[in-house]
């Protein structure tokens, strides 16, 4: 069953504001938005690799991550919205919790594990937002390096700041 | 450039100590270590899905937060040990760093990503070690709920114990 496009609307503009946020706290603008079958928004999440020095918070790993433990029956009603195209990572978490659908705001900016998700049954609908376009491209521009070092690309300058490990 | 059988074991043995302290915590165990190109042991992790009440938080994911901000020429030289056959997320977040290779401490108990993780050119030791074997074969038997929720697949009773989402 497919929501409308109006539903599918309201997730996407809850994964933008948490991209938005995201970005207002002077990190990576990607928001997600985890969503029930009965269209109930379980959780939002943003990239926190700024925020937190993290490496594996994501928009869509931070949505699961700020939803909790859940069941495999919850996972799999459930919709998740996200403002770019899945990375790997990302991708692997959803085929994980076998989560069968998968809106992706724009795919323009970054293109990420979209074959894989259908190759293994996941729905995938790109909406291909001007906004979300518009989003990603003002930050790759603003902060190249940054945005290098979140997709594991190699940078032009010496990478990220070193601290210690935190264990 | 490969290491020896003996430094292979020894990344190992970091992972299963992580596995172990996750057990005694009450956790899944399954541990891993971020190893960088000159042996050293960047981060240790273990599941802390009990212990944080994480979906993420698995043994390769874990390992890699606690690494912290790197280089993709850091990941570019790594290694990741793990107890466990790399489940679809921790093989996406081995993808997206670009980790050249995977130990495996074995994949009898259970099989994750390691086609695609080859398929993508990642080298992948599978070292079937008898003492991760055990590790699992006793945490399945006690936990067979716990272990279902961790890789996604559907109870037999009633899942995890639900709460409200941190945000």
């Amino acid at each position: 069953m497919s929501d409308s496009a109006t539903a599918q609307e309201r997730y996407l503009t809850a994964a933008i504001a948490a991209a938005r946020k995201g970005r207002s706290e002077g990190g990576i603008p990607i928001g997600a938005a985890l969503v029930s079958a009965n269209g109930e928004i379980l959780a939002t999440g943003y990239n926190k690799r700024v925020q937190l020095g993290s490496a594996i918070r994501h928009g869509e790993t931070d949505a699961l991550e700020n939803a909790g433990r859940l069941s495999a029956a919850v996972y799999a009603g459930s919709t998740m919205a996200t403002t770019l195209s899945p990375c790997d990572m990302c991708t692997g978490a959803i085929l994980l919790y076998k989560i069968p659908r998968v809106i992706v705001g724009e795919n323009r900016t970054f293109y990420g594990g979209e074959d894989l998700l259908r190759s293994r049954g996941v729905e995938v609908v790109v909406a291909d937002d001007d906004e979300c376009v518009q989003i990603m491209t003002e930050f790759i521009a603003a902060e190249p390096e940054l945005w290098n070092e979140d997709i594991g690309e190699p940078s032009t300058s010496g990478g990220p700041p070193r601290r210690a490990a935190k264990e």
